[in-house]
């Protein structure tokens, strides 16, 4: 049973998803002009601690319990050869996931992260976007129920990945619905494409945006004609955390387009997301621009998997201990500003 | 007694000291192509890894030792009121590193590293470079063999940080003396000088110039005139890094500015340093460009300690956890490219 049983039900949770808390950010700004460091010389490390703090409602955030979390789909889409790895892989990968082999394995580990992989359907891809919307309203609400359901109530911290052969044109096909300028803007290699495959990748792109034209306008209708399941599951979960009080590291090309269509349905409905890395993938920087999400890194990785969401969270471990183990002015016998 | 007794001798160290091991980075790029990813889309990470390879002289390399290393010296030019905090502060934090109360103590701790404070010293601040050479030769020397022994031959990795209130003048005028450019090129606000502040501040880089011009073409003579201790010792621990097969993480303006002058007295010098990030002080950024070093991070940090190396670590342990951790695609049974 769905818990969004139609695209209204989901847009009226979206609608109703909780704000941030101010006095928690608050409180963090106030502890940080006092501890024993010129006032914001560690940058971006003290935004993050006020954006934790503010999406966990506490004034003292905390990364206990943090989870990674991999979402798959197929999609009809490859049929088009749009990709250079054959369809199988996307199963074969979940395999990899659950035995330990795959990179997100090892930085999950790194992370101090809890990796679960959510495969959705594998055997049953999506519908070819040029021919047909991808998912039903009642397949892409119950790909959405799964990806909300995945969060638990007591995460920290949520990492979003996903794998899914093809499924960078489908993310393409979705930011360009979203935001305009068809498959020239918005294709790129994805997992390495050649110069043929990317020209083929495009029209494809180009085919379903006019295949749907009739959806454009409406982000959640787009996302079952144009997306996929696992996006549509990554767009449960990041709708989940936000009413779970649980701040969100976005990954890759995909997973931003993914959540993208929840910043059109409602503004400011990212903002307990922060943009983990910017991808080699050329079209997540105009995504990035789109939805005003500023990259921690920018280490021209494109694999997905979550990978570079993993890949970030020591920095947030980073700036959180920096926040809850510095010494004060006073505590030190500092001398400050003269 | 100094290992350096004379600028010729530590220039022949410079000369004689080793080059990186092709075998070992050949033998990572070759384990990189049959991992489970499509090729080079861990970006940066593969390079770090081929890179560790290289200075470590390991096919494998490994983090099991990680040193974070803090240089803390005074300065004379101090009296000129270029920076906004007291001279007494320098010694206060090194009693805040010892204590544990600093931020580099918590990224130390996050990044699995080992903290050790050298101060030099501290009660005998160098001459006011505007007046008279900074150090002598002798002490000049002294300094770098306290930096060049301070190096742990098992140390699997070194990040170089520094504590010294006023040394962003000194920093500044090395830069300009290695660079050219000046006072308005490379004078940023250090700890948060107010703009008043900031113009006297060029003015004394300006004229710390010029007392020295006669040095400016030797890159050891000029780090002990414009230099200072912590500065002088850094150079000495990158140095002795390169002769013991230990990559280097670099931190901000300070530090880079400090290890500068071994790429100008031979070029590649610094091939065994990657810059950890760049810093919100703005002659960072020319730095980097003069030394041709891409920052991993940037996310405006501007308090030294090494505060940015050691937040790169887990970058580093993320990427040397893929390469070791990962399965191939024949033993994950993953198909590979069509």
């Amino acid at each position: 049973m769905s818990r969004f049983t139609t695209f209204a039900a989901l847009r009226d949770a979206c609608l109703a998803a909780p704000d941030g808390d101010d006095a928690a950010e608050a409180a963090v700004r106030a502890r940080q002009s006092v501890l024993t460091k010129p006032p914001g010389s560690l940058g971006r490390l003290e935004d993050l601690v006020a954006w934790t703090a503010r999406w966990q409602q506490r004034a003292m955030p905390r990364l206990d319990s943090v989870d990674v979390i991999i979402f798959a789909g197929n999609h009809g889409v490859v049929a088009r050869g749009v990709s250079p790895y054959p369809q199988a892989v996307t199963a074969q990968m979940v395999a990899n996931f659950e035995a330990g082999g795959a990179a997100i394995n090892q930085l999950a580990a790194n992370a101090g992260a809890r990796l679960r992989v959510v495969p959705l359907d594998l055997e049953t891809p999506t519908a070819d976007i040029v021919e047909a919307p991808a998912l039903s309203e009642a397949e892409f609400l119950a790909a959405v129920t799964t990806g909300y359901e995945s969060v638990p109530e007591t995460c920290d911290l949520l990492c979003v990945g996903e794998m899914g052969i093809g499924n960078t044109t489908i993310a393409a096909a979705v930011a360009a619905g979203l935001f305009g300028g068809g498959g020239m803007r918005w294709v790129g290699r994805g997992t390495g494409l050649d110069p043929a495959g990317i020209v083929r990748k495009r029209a494809v792109v180009d085919a379903a945006l006019a295949r749907h034209e009739a959806v454009l306008n409406d982000p959640l209708r787009l996302a079952a004609a144009l997306g996929g399941r696992e996006l549509a599951a990554m767009l449960g979960a990041v709708l989940a955390a936000r009413h779970l009080h649980v701040p969100v590291l976005l990954d890759g090309f995909v997973t931003t387009a993914a959540a993208a269509p929840l910043a059109v349905v409602r503004e400011g409905l990212l903002a307990h997301t922060t943009l983990a890395h910017i991808s080699g993938e050329p079209g997540h920087f105009g995504l990035s621009l789109a939805l005003g999400l500023s990259p921690l890194l920018d280490l021209g990785m494109r694999l997905g998997e979550g990978s570079g969401a993993a890949l970030a969270v020591p920095l947030l471990r980073g700036a959180l201990a920096c926040h809850t183990g510095m010494a004060s002015f006073t505590e030190a016998g500092v001398s400050n500003r003269s």
